[in-house]
């Protein structure tokens, strides 16, 4: 197999969607998993058990892409630029739903004077003070108020993503962090006169380390389906879990500086510095045998096509490794193509969404 | 324009590859620009003033795309694999020249095995240390003979690749290893008993602050047909010479806190951290009004669909900006499209090579 290049084992991928599916319909939480990890339509099938559900996207273009392929019920968990508006428009007049996001009344006026009718969720900051209104601020009570009353929206629900769960430092933060994620929710939507309006929460750590999805009426993960370095490393999942790798070929060794180069630099793996929190030295991914088994290697620097490891002795040119990526969101999406293996044989190739 | 975008000033682009050209042919050295950072054949061509010329590439998938194109005389300017030697002389049978890397025994013997005859350099490490040999080691002696014994090979040079000039604080750091890269080649050159091998040296920091190439047969600098935020910031270049940014639309803002989100985040810029040696909170990029002035922002923050602004105000909802990226050869490779522009009008698209 050529290398750089991204494999997907296929039993894990399944392992991974069945485990976080049965939890959701165990714990009677609509399920609408996201697919901006993989970005493909064989996985979104997967994260379904085979079958066209509900998903959350990241671009118009996956929206599109999902669209196409028969999904039906999209929501687009970004807070939704005005000047995209025409574009979700002619993909909300294809499809039975596609949710925006919104959380200011800017964005509120843009949709009344772009008219039609939109599907909306108000986006809720739940600690992570990326997007999203403060749950215990008068003001977003009033813009809650004022999106039930336009008539230019359907009201839906409320949305919210603990980012900051990748800011922990054991599965005991992580299990705090799944508590305000969904408390931020309830506590908002008590304020509200609109009771039925959807509690959506959704980050991989908050939803893996919890053993029943409980106090919120929809989920949204996304990077379970692959898991990465990272997630291993906090506690989301064991290191059996993560189904991706990067296969990367030694192509420079240097035992007197006890130092190799692999194939794989920053195109192949990007530059994310992982789970850096909890190891300043962790390094821009796991180096390990083509059996998956961690070797005692730093992958210590990135350029573009160049990644450099410090090892002694250092692998001789020649060598594979397999690359447990940081954040396998970020590497995928570097790849056109990817390898899908079972029982390490290459049995396919997937082509993920790409772009904007 | 739909946003993210990755907008190209053509104009700004010429008057780089004009500069650089020029100063190559005033020095009287062989020009073999690198196309890693655009790989697109528009910008190759305006490398050799809208001629096919000589180029180096960082994959084979780039040497077979500019191949494909017309471009006969090509570097693969990363140590070969083992692997790859079946693809590589499959190329090698097209063109005029194909010149591989290689720094080991190991790689010798590979291309021995493989039969056939390559044209070869030897990478040459002049204090970067990430590949190449040694030049002061008598094993670097003995590999050069070997190699120029080898009946598999034509050996045409040397060639090293400065990096470390990246992490120069000021533009007399980068004089000095700009020194230290061209003399390690011939100084190294002067043990071996070929006295007509290529002197070839390549790193944009370094070719952009000399006035003159001096002590070297062929320069391969490649970032500077973009530049970007990093050139400027270490003294490359100035950034009114920076050719390229991403414009991004404000999806949140949140004057309570002093932030907003912008529809640009690690998958639109990368998450190279640029010049942090210089400024710890440099960012992920330069924050820029749409007329390319630097504005009283920083992005500190970057998840896969959102980069997080600090600024007071910051700016409103829908509001464009552009961004400066840190990197510009990582940036560009996140993009399937380029949006070229003529004083700010988009007169077209060029599409660049992706993958390996």
């Amino acid at each position: 197999m050529k290398t750089p290049a991204f494999l997907v084992d296929r039993n894990i991928v399944e392992q991974n969607c069945a485990r976080m599916r049965d939890k959701a319909l165990a714990s009677g939480v609509a399920f609408r998993p996201h697919v901006k990890t993989h970005k493909t339509v064989e996985i979104a099938r997967m994260q379904h058990g085979g079958a066209l559900g509900p998903i959350t996207v990241s671009t118009l273009a996956e929206a599109e892409f999902f669209a196409e392929a028969g999904f039906e019920d999209i929501t687009y968990a970004v807070p939704i630029a005005p000047e995209k508006l025409d574009r979700a428009a002619a993909l909300a007049r294809k499809i039975e739903t596609l949710n925006l996001l919104l959380d200011s009344d800017s964005a509120l006026q843009a949709l009344e004077e772009h008219g039609g009718k939109f599907d909306v969720f108000l986006k809720v900051d739940c600690g992570y003070h990326r997007a999203g209104v403060n749950p215990d601020s008068p003001d977003s009570v009033r813009l809650a108020q004022a999106i039930a009353g336009s008539p230019s929206v359907r009201f839906n629900g409320l949305l919210t993503h603990a980012g900051h769960s990748y800011d922990a430092k054991s599965v005991e933060e992580i299990r705090r962090v799944a508590a305000q994620e969904t408390g931020a929710l309830t506590r908002f939507r008590s304020k509200l006169t609109m009771p039925n309006l959807i509690r959506s929460a959704g980050s991989t750590p908050t939803m893996s380390v919890v053993d029943r999805f409980e106090d919120v009426d929809e989920v949204r993960p996304g990077n379970y389906v692959f898991y990465d370095a990272f997630q291993a490393t906090i506690g989301s999942c064991t290191r059996a879990d993560v189904a991706v790798s990067v296969l990367a070929t030694v192509v420079g060794s240097y035992p007197e500086r006890g130092q190799a180069i692999i194939d794989a630099g920053a195109l192949a793996l990007s530059k994310d510095l992982g789970p850096n929190h909890l190891d300043p030295k962790f390094g821009y991914g796991l180096v390990c045998d083509l059996d998956l088994r961690p070797l005692p290697m730093r992958l210590v620097a990135l350029s573009q096509e160049h990644g450099k490891l410090e090892a002694s002795p250092p692998p001789a040119v020649g060598t594979q490794l397999r690359i447990m990526p940081n954040h396998s969101c970020l590497t995928a999406a570097m790849y056109d193509v990817y390898d899908v293996i079972d029982h390490g044989r290459l049995v396919g190739e997937w082509r993920p969404c790409r772009g904007w």
